[in-house]
């Protein structure tokens, strides 16, 4: 616990579910010369605790632009004062701004680690195959290419699976190892919109937005799903298409359990 | 034709129909100190016609904050350069802000006027029953009271008719005749959403907030529907609950044709 470096003898541990649009921030990860949601969160939550510096574990980063229904961070609060979680998600949701939203809290073990015990997460990409729209631009990317929803569908299925994903990573040097488990990909249309959700045990640097660069490109008719198939194969950045914008990644839900996991389903476009 | 004060010979008549996210401007009409829509595309139009004015006719105002989905506004094309509605919607669509676009362009007849040629209205307001949320709270109201769908139902039925609107209208003192009619008011929800449609021939400054402020008051259990016809008959604003927010509004369509108008149904939420 010394590592948390907090001045009070820690109480309780909370977990936080998090909804951001992330258009204003440089992603949930305090950095230097930016805003980050990670920022704007431990400021209210230590002037809820009177000052008494808080420190929020994320369940991982989330690059700039990206948004999040169900990002998880957890904190140890201070012994005192006691605060009851529906009061951190009433007071907090009262102080933040209308761009981050607190979905629930609750109190875990003291022994949780956000990041470490997370046993998978799940992302929605959102494409736009319509017209442009002032209300969802901002949470959906419209690709040039006329998409087929169906090419898309057989696509997908080339990426499933245990693989070394290192065709889909940017900075590949930076990480030891590129192998990832993805359990589903499922595609679903809602209106003019294309939904496609990633449930994986874990994703590399901007591996959805690499994966959806190369989706749109079969969705297009420019890759059949064996040209797919050929391009995780391969295992290098540079045989796969640009990276998709950041602005149609939601991240939907970390999951603690595997029944959790096993059973999430998007039932509605990420931004309703 | 004078009094559109075009210093060219007009050749066509085209009408727009355009979307707007409402949240940072002053509403459709142009006035001295605030940014309106009507200026923002007026100045894109009018660089297209390499600075020839264009002077754009709305089908009505939108007060500041509230949203379109079908707003209709028409103009007069100088006779040079002759360029097609397609491209009006291209080009267009690629200037404007993020939160302006055009929906379609079309040629009407010359003497078309985008606002007496109006055989009706569609507005959507939107309540959100549910929690916070940093993607829709621009987008819809969430009333503090808990609300009964059924009893916002039973309550919409005594409000559709043709009456004398008084009692729902802001500065009566500044039009004659508050005598309108509501053809339909549909409830639909989707999922935490509950969306009340209004069809009507016309609606008065402010009206449809004021009914919803009504229609807040009926959901949470504070009138009957019998108390809410009450207030209508009563033909006085004072007797009538609060304005609802402007951000929960949205123009849906204008209606230049009786089937149309008829026909109108929502599909969805209005942001999506």
């Amino acid at each position: 616990m010394s590592i948390e470096k907090t001045p009070y003898e820690p109480s309780r541990r909370y977990l936080l579910e998090i909804a951001y649009d992330g258009t204003n921030y440089s992603g949930w990860q305090i950095q230097p010369h930016c805003i980050a949601v990670q920022q704007i969160l431990q400021e209210i939550l230590t002037g809820l605790y009177n000052r008494q510096p808080i420190h929020l574990i994320g369940s991982s980063r989330t690059d700039a632009g990206v948004h999040a229904q169900g990002f998880a961070a957890s904190f140890l609060t201070p012994v005192r004062p006691e605060i009851p979680p529906e009061k951190i998600l009433r007071a907090s949701n009262r102080l933040l701004p209308p761009d981050i939203k607190l979905r629930s809290v609750r109190e875990v073990p003291l022994e949780f680690h956000a990041r470490y015990d997370a046993l998978g997460k799940a992302y929605t990409y959102v494409l736009n195959l319509g017209a442009p729209s002032p209300f969802t631009d901002r949470y959906a990317w419209r690709p040039i290419h006329r998409m087929d929803v169906e090419k898309i569908r057989a696509a997908v299925a080339m990426l499933t699976g245990t693989h070394d994903y290192s065709s889909f990573v940017v900075e590949r040097n930076m990480i030891d190892d590129a192998v990832r488990t993805i359990y589903r990909i499922d595609v679903q249309t809602f209106g003019a919109f294309c939904c496609v959700t990633f449930v994986g045990n874990g994703f590399l640097y901007k591996m959805i937005r690499c994966l959806m660069g190369t989706l749109e490109a079969a969705g297009s008719g420019k890759f059949s799903p064996e040209d797919v198939r050929r391009i995780l194969e391969a295992r290098d950045r540079t045989k796969a298409p640009e990276t998709a914008p950041p602005n149609g990644l939601f991240l939907m839900k970390v999951f603690y359990s595997e029944a959790e996991r096993e059973t999430f389903q998007l039932e509605t476009l990420p931004f309703c």
